[in-house]
C-alpha cells in the first residue's frame, strides 16, 4: 500500500468531515468556539521503546490515543481534534495499518476527538505520534501550578497498573495474553478519565497527568505549586493485581515509580470534598484523598509517602525517564 | 544529556514565554483571535529519508521549518505557533542537539512562528516532525479547489532546485559543501514566500504548495478544482543551476518530478496581474505566469507540459512517493 492509497483508503473514512477536508489538501481548517483558550498538547511512541515491537496494532493505538488525551484530562480541556504523524516500519504491513487505522478510529471516538489530519512517512522503526487540541473557557485552563497549603490532595483510578501491565506485556507471549488482567488493561488501553477532568475546573487548584509514576509527578506538582505534600501510604488506591504484587513481596517502590498510569492527581480545598464525591459518583471515576499539601517552607517542595507507623518512604528511582 | 535536561537547558530558551507555559506543564495555551480560523498542518522527516544521515544540524531544522511552514503558506495562513517531536538517533549527541535547538530558532523566528511545546523521545532512527498551527479570517482559507477555466496559473520562486539541491548534498561529501550552489541553498534551507501567501488570499481562486513535484502538484491542483491546464515549458523559471542542468543533457522530467521545491502554485483570474506583480514585487518575490486553466470536459483533471514546438511532454514518474 503506498502513501496515498493509505491516505485514500485508511484515514479519509476516518477523518473529520468537516475539519480534514478529506485529507486531500495540505492542511485542516478548525474554527474555535468565541472566548475559548485552545489547548495543544503532543506525545509520540516509539516501538520497542514505548510499546513492544510485537504489539498489536490495538494496542499501539490505544496507547496513543490514551497518552495523549490524558494531557488534555490534566488541563481539564474538552477535545476538538488532532493530528497523526504516522512513521511505517518495516514490519507493518497492509492488514496491520488496515487494524491501526480500525483501532484508531475506535478509541479517538470513545473519546469524541476529531482526526484532522496527519502525516505518513516510511522509516527503519515504527513511530506513532498526536499532536492533540482541546478548548477551555478563556482563562479556566488548569494547570500544575495553585496548589496552597492544607489543601486535599486526590488521584483518580488506581496507581501501579501501567508498571504491572508492561511487566505482564514483557513476560507473555501473544498467545497467552488470552488471560489479560486488569493491569495489562491499564498498560495496553489507558483511559483517562477527561469528562470528569471537564468538571474538575470549577474545583481543582492544581491539577496534572501521572506518566512518569506517582512519585516523581508529585514532586513535579509540588514544584510547580511551591508546597510539600504528607501522602498516606495506607490510602493509596491498588487495584487486586497491584494488591497481589505487594503481597508477594513487591515494593512499593515499584508501583510509585514505574509510570504508565495515565490518571489524574489534583488538589483542592477540603470544602470541596462533597461536590467532588458527587462528581466522582457521576461520572463513575474512582477518587481517592490520599493525603494533604502543606507549606514548604521547612523543606523540599516534594510528597513525602508515610507508611501506617509514621516513616516516611524512601524512593530511589522518582519516574521514568524517556533517555 | 536526559530528558528532562533537554527540555531545560535547550528548548525552555526558546519556546514561546507565554503560551509554551516554560515547558514545564502538560501541554500549551493560545488564544485564538476572534473570527478567524485557525490552519494546522503537520510534516515529519526522517533520518536517511528526507535529510541525509550525516546531515549537519542546521539542515535539518531548516528543512523542518521550511517544509512544515510551506503548508501555512499555501493556506494564506498567518504562523501562530508549533510544537515539536524530536526522536533522537544514537548518532545525535549534546553538541548535536544544541547546534540543532539554536538552528531551530533562528528558522522559527525567520517566519515569526513561537515554539509551543513538543515531545523529545529516543530511538533507533532520528525523527524531527512539527505541528505548525496558523490563522485565517473566517472562511478565507485557500484550498486546492476553486479554479474555473480560463484563469492564469502561477508558480513562485524557481523548480527544480530541490531536486538538484538534493543530488548534490548526496554527491558531496561535509567539507565539500563550502561551495553551495542556490540548488543546494533550495534544498537544505527551502524559504517558502510566507508573507506573499497571506496577500494571496484577496487574489487567488486556489493554491497548493509545490512539495512533490510541480508535475505532480499540478495535477493534484487540476483534480481538486476539475480542470485541466496547459503548461508552457518555455515560460518554467528555473535557477542558474537548472538551466546548467537541462543544458549539459538533463532532462526536463527530473526537474519537474524531483520534489523539495517548497515554492506556491495557484491559479488567478486574468483581471489580477497587475495586483499580483505589484505585491510580487512588494514581497520580493519572483512570480511567474507559466499557462492558463482551461475546462476538463474534453480530457483528463491534468497540466499538460507543452513544448516551443507545440508538442505535449510526457511524464513518467509524476512526483515523490514517501513509500
Amino acid at each position: 500500500m503506498g502513501e496515498f492509497d493509505l491516505i485514500t483508503r485508511l484515514f479519509a473514512p476516518i477523518a473529520d468531515p468537516e475539519s480534514a477536508l478529506g485529507l486531500q489538501d495540505d492542511a485542516a481548517c478548525y474554527t474555535p468556539p468565541a472566548h475559548h483558550d485552545l489547548i495543544i498538547s503532543t506525545d509520540a511512541l516509539v516501538s520497542g521503546v514505548h510499546f513492544p515491537e510485537n504489539a498489536p496494532a490495538d494496542m499501539v493505538a490505544a496507547r496513543l490515543v490514551g497518552t495523549n488525551v490524558s494531557d488534555l484530562a490534566a488541563k481539564g480541556a474538552r477535545p476538538v481534534g488532532c493530528v497523526l504523524t504516522l512513521c511505517v516500519g518495516p514490519q507493518w504491513d497492509s492488514s496491520y495499518l488496515e487494524a491501526f487505522a480500525a483501532a484508531l478510529k475506535t478509541h479517538l471516538d470513545s473519546h469524541g476527538l476529531p482526526l484532522w489530519g496527519g502525516d505518513t512517512v516510511s522509516g527503519p522503526t515504527a513511530l506513532v505520534s498526536l499532536t492533540v487540541h482541546g478548548v477551555v473557557p478563556r482563562g479556566e485552563m488548569l494547570t500544575r501550578k495553585g496548589a496552597g497549603p492544607e489543601q486535599d490532595v486526590y488521584v483518580t483510578g488506581t496507581i501501579g497498573d501501567g508498571f504491572l501491565g508492561l511487566k505482564e506485556v514483557q513476560a507473555l507471549d501473544t498467545d497467552e495474553r488470552a488471560a489479560l488482567t486488569s493491569a495489562y488493561q491499564a498498560y495496553a488501553a489507558p483511559t483517562p478519565p477527561l469528562n470528569f477532568a471537564q468538571h474538575l475546573r470549577a474545583l481543582a487548584s492544581c491539577c496534572m497527568d501521572v506518566s512518569d509514576g506517582l512519585a516523581a509527578d508529585l514532586d513535579h506538582l509540588c514544584a510547580a505549586s511551591g508546597v510539600a505534600m504528607d501522602i498516606a501510604l495506607a490510602d493509596l488506591p491498588l487495584s487486586e493485581a497491584a494488591d497481589a504484587y505487594l503481597g508477594a513481596g513487591g515494593s512499593w517502590q515499584d508501583l510509585l515509580s514505574g509510570g504508565d498510569d495515565y490518571q489524574l492527581i489534583f488538589c483542592a480545598a477540603p470544602a470541596a470534598r462533597d461536590d467532588l464525591a458527587v462528581l466522582a459518583q457521576n461520572c463513575d471515576v474512582r477518587l481517592t484523598r490520599i493525603g494533604m499539601s502543606k507549606s514548604a517552607q521547612s523543606g523540599p517542595c516534594r510528597a513525602d509517602f508515610i507508611d501506617p507507623d509514621g516513616q516516611s518512604l524512601e524512593i530511589e528511582l522518582r519516574g521514568f525517564r524517556h533517555f
